[in-house]
């Protein structure tokens, strides 16, 4: 059950597709009724213009969700503040990454999931003040708040998804492997990187161009001397089965006669300052303007904007930049300037030197100059901090609306960094600047669940870190874990050091990992679109599938990948196997590659399991299957495109039951991977195995 | 054995206290023998003005070492800089901390150590560029290197610790709990302190001075507001059994009648800048020069300024900032000044903004500036970057030697942030700003055996982690880890939570923790005392001890204490328990309180064992005792001085064979814990216990 109540005049945010009634007098009443939290009480306070949300937790309540944050699966213990940020240094104090995503399900002594849509800061202190209270303050006294029942976190989560829309859904060779790195200058350095994947038998489906294939970092323009012939360059890479996927940046750089900016200018398609002149802000091209995506006219515009590129034979875009990032503001550079002219002029102590430097290194992503300009949000004109979390959800919805129509029947790759709940329908997300840290592995497991759960189901971090320099022994056990993630990309700074597949000394170790990616793609992919089509969840706590089970909720280092696979990475250095805990007795495929595996029973409880450094834990649950690509060694194989998932391996755990083999299903997704006809039921088919027929030899092992 | 090599003509370090002759023949001798590992090389670059040493690792090969570092007890998979650095980030990728410790143990195909005594930057490739690869890099041509061999690491590692020298004994107090902050500003807060402690019955051995206890951060000066009645506080506070132990910091404040300044700059006892001028740095105090404590005199001088604070009744300090901290130095941030001029006159592209911030930010701790002031090493004349590691080293022995003469037979507490091998001999060290981050639970752990094998025992973290926000449950598993370090201090910084053990809900819990360190204390002291007075290990790795044991090697979340205790901290959030690998049987002490204990026998190998918050699990090995202090709940019991170590509860793994209980020993040190006799063979005794007495009593369950 769903209940809505609307608190003051909130703005539509068009996170959520259902309608539902204000059920404020409802929700009142439920308050003293036996079927809600007796103790959740919201108070508005008029004087802080805030809304405050508190609940007292149980000691064993648990909570999930909060999307893109810090910390575990169970977000108990911290405070998050929601309010998108472009910080690239994701220690474990920080309280925002780069996404808003306000939904939570607590689960304990009562089960509920509450969505707060308010798109201004929002802060969730989750037993971080006090152990045992969960304080939830919308900077705001406007917001619609929504209030899920159900018997069980999935429960909600659905009635969730159900209430925000259908995902994404990517193009198949969006999930197939990508490679990035900030930048692969010119034409030259992507062939090599295309060369590097493909000589070494490597599969890969796509490269990425960071900001340097554009001229001065202006959106839809090319770099002519770097890409001189990029249509041709484009079609060419696509011919050898590799398609490039651009990046496009939310400024847009102020440059006389650059179409964009002028364009932008003359139908006040830009956000304005409080004189109503556009708004300056210094990001990657110099000094740009914001386009006012919040506007319906402007996101039609800006989105029409990417054909320059699908012109090109391009089928697929990353966002960027979209919290959005500021460099500085032109005004308080100026500011700064000025201030350092006085400190200047007099001896400094120790308290004015530090205010010096704090000065300047807060120069970048202050919330004071989001305070200073302003949308036009059909109409209504709004200041940029009230909405701040819109942004990069309206930049992506410009050009998710905009490629729906440039290509109506074909589905086009497309993720943000900056997100709000309501983006999931037009795009997935990467993580953002993750670094080369091993905890950078398991924060990236953490956080899959809390995404899934707030629809963003394309989801992935960038493999081997982005920031700071990697080793091999980090990007392969890296490689291990995003494997199993829709969106697998390899991506890094530039200054760090070369992290491609096959830039270390143990290439066929990587390969082998990344063809082991495509065998598994026709369960991956098939557990994808389910999970996309019917508001499930593509990854599960272990908690969520094996509720009785006790300990479960203590495993935050374990995956379920749909319904039938856990996973269990090794996330530290030097470490040849590490712990995995069983629900249930399950058959362990230790895989080195596709063809050459160790297969075990083991039994509900606790192990320790061996993992060399060239091999990955896959954990099948009893009565299953998982169906494997059938040529995924193959020299052939050498992208989604020449992938065979018609001829099928099967991981089959059979149903033994008193010694005898009973029949095993799996109900299989599979479609053409391009075209939008998600929903005919062709798609869907049942794989049913029996005992005679595993001995038959259609299982691995 | 010990082979020794000069190469050029090294400083003397004094980090070694044992004459060995120059073995350059048998070195290169040895190069060509079986006894030696084959593929060590050392190759001088002329043109490069370095020493590389080279050493092809096998596969399995574990690499030991290099005190205070990041990663792992095994160093195997990084990079490592020897240079000791100002830096609050901790962060995996970090190359430098506070410290320089350039020893480490091979264990593999050969076993060896090796020393590289060269005080300027040295760095450590341990398989980061190739796997298989060690490459230390000296940058200077003249360096003092030691070879050692031995059959085992302890082996090498006692050899070491000989000819390095007795490490820092402390006195007994300063093993009680000590609790800091940056800072308590007044004697009302220290009080308030001391109340919080006392009034809710958590025993407390010392109370630190952070910054602000002095006149405008000059040392060796009291604030007279804050502090009016410095000598009768220090004394009243020792009343109640409670230490104050003040910070000095490495910089000298410029200022006209202040006496250290004076006196400093009539001697010559500062640094000089290029033109013999005293070298000019900003640090807390504004502008300061450095006392110039590679020179003896200087070192004799400012040690005996201590005497201005010991004659007010303080028995111990902390030396900071001595790595040395140079938040800027005059020259460059003028030139910073007048490079923002230029900036600020024209229109910043993006690159000349990163170039304007990154010069801001890079103020602070720049290698350039150790490139422009020089010391006066008792007549010779040496520019500071290439005896960088010896300064917080000998700013800490200026002290101990000062101590060592002003109270001659009283024991001192003292310890440093910088230092080098060498200090260990006269004070402890803390591991400088960390983060109150779980993941600093598990690195403390880790950089403990690396500290111990360079001699450096009286060691400890900052407990709650100095800089960010803490969470009640994470300063109680801190503390859950910190009770078994020599050095146990709870510390954090202006402006982050406050973290006192009766800040939070369950000052209960906390009061309970730091009464068990009193409890473990007569053992935890006896095994510092045999360790520092036989050259061994306080902290062990497993592997070590159980040599036979192959899966000991992985574990790096556990260690031993002593030869007897081994301990499992759990580290992780919302975490009831943990993973613990016993290489035999053991048995497990459960304490939530030194009265409240679960006891249970476990087999050797894998457990998961549940550890609430309030849980910390002790396990004890076969045929042992540790000797725990009897009065450790007792209302009398507040410190060091009245924990009794006479009448022991000893908790006991009898020697159980064919189910007979044999005899058990322990050999215990115990003293008077101020005195410096320690040699003394009446600190011995033999505690041994028959299955008859067990019957009696004696053993706690």
């Amino acid at each position: 059950m769903i209940q809505k109540r609307i608190i003051g005049t909130p703005i539509n945010t068009e996170a959520v597709v259902k309608v539902i009634e204000d059920g404020y007098r409802a929700w009142d009443k439920l308050m003293v009724t036996d079927k809600l939290p007796q103790m959740l009480s919201v108070c508005i306070d008029e004087n802080k213009n805030q809304i405050v949300i508190s609940y007292d937790m149980d000691k064993d309540d648990i909570v999930y969700g909060l999307g893109e944050s810090m910390r575990g699966i169970n977000k108990r213990g911290y405070i998050y503040h929601s309010l998108c940020a472009d910080d690239p240094n994701h220690t474990e104090d920080k309280v925002s990454l780069y996404g808003a995503h306000n939904f939570l399900v607590v689960q304990g002594k009562e089960n509920f999931g509450l969505f707060v849509d308010c798109p201004g800061k929002v802060i969730f202190d989750i037993g971080y003040t006090s152990s045992s209270k969960l304080e939830i303050t919308c900077e705001s006294k406007d917001a619609n708040l929504y209030y899920l029942t159900g018997n069980t976190p999935m429960e909600i989560v659905k009635e969730f998804r159900e209430l925000i829309g259908r995902s994404y859904i990517p193009p198949k060779w969006g999930m197939g492997f990508g490679q990035c790195r900030w930048s692969y200058m010119d034409e030259n350095e992507v062939t090599a990187v295309a060369d590097g994947y493909q000589n070494n038998g490597i599969p890969v489906d796509s490269i990425y161009l960071d900001i340097d294939y554009m001229e001065a970092y202006k959106d839809f323009t090319l770099h002519k001397e770097r890409f001189p012939e990029f249509e041709d360059f484009v079609h060419k890479m696509k011919d050898r089965g590799i398609r490039l996927v651009p990046i496009i940046d939310a400024g847009v750089k102020i440059e006389k006669g650059y179409d964009v900016y002028e364009e932008g200018v003359s139908n006040d398609y830009f956000c304005k300052d409080e004189d109503g002149n556009d708004y300056v802000a210094g990001v990657w091209p110099g000094k740009v303007h914001f386009p006012d995506v919040l506007n319906s006219d402007v996101r039609k515009w800006f989105g029409q904007k990417y054909r320059f590129l699908t012109d090109k034979g391009i089928e697929g875009f990353w966002n960027d930049m979209n919290e959005p990032a500021i460099f500085y503001s032109e005004k308080h550079l100026k500011e700064v300037f000025e201030k350092i002219e006085e400190y200047k002029s007099k001896e400094l102590d120790i308290e004015e030197f530090f205010a010096f430097t704090g000065m300047v290194a807060g120069l970048s992503n202050r919330h004071k100059d989001y305070e200073t300009f302003y949308h036009n949000m059909d109409g209504q004109k709004i200041r940029h901090d009230l909405v701040h979390n819109l942004y990069g959800f309206n930049m992506t919805r410009a050009a998710g609306e905009a490629l729906d129509k440039i290509e109506p029947h074909k589905r086009m790759l497309l993720f943000s960094r900056a997100s709000y709940i309501g983006m999931h329908r037009y795009g997935g997300i990467w993580t953002g600047d993750n670094q080369s840290w091993w905890s950078h592995i398991l924060l990236s497991m953490k956080q899959m669940v809390g995404l899934n759960m707030c629809g963003f189901l394309f989801v992935g971090s960038d493999i081997g870190g982005f920031g700071s320099n990697v080793t091999e022994d980090l990007a392969l056990r890296f490689t291990q874990w995003g494997m199993f993630t829709p969106l697998m990309r390899n991506h890094s700074a530039a200054g760090t050091r070369r992290q491609e597949a096959y830039a270390f000394e143990r290439t066929e170790d990587f390969k082998n990992m990344i063809r082991l990616r495509y065998f598994f793609l026709p369960y991956l992919y098939s557990e994808y679109m389910k999970a996309a089509l019917r508001g499930d969840m593509y990854f599960r706590p272990l908690a969520w599938e094996f509720p009785d089970d006790k300990h479960a909720t203590q495993v935050e280092d374990q995956l379920m990948i749909g319904e039938n696979m856990m996973i269990a990475p090794v996330y530290t250095q030097n470490a040849t196997g590490r712990y995995v805990y069983l629900p249930e007795e399950m058959k362990m495929y230790r895989f080195r590659s596709p063809m050459d595996v160790d297969v075990d029973i083991l039994e509900k409880g606790h192990h320790y399991v061996e993992c060399a450094l060239n091999e990955v834990l896959v954990f099948v649950r009893q009565c299953s299957i998982i169906p494997c690509a059938g040529n995924a060694m193959s020299k052939e194989m050498k992208n989604t495109d020449t992938l065979d998932d018609k001829n099928l391996i099967l991981l089959v755990n059979p149903n033994i039951l008193n010694g005898e083999f009973k029949a095993v299903e799996y109900e299989m997704y599979s479609d053409d991977g391009f075209t939008k006809d998600y929903e005919n039921p062709k798609n869907l088919r049942k794989i049913t195995m029996r005992d005679g027929e595993i001995l038959r030899g259609k299982r691995i092992n």
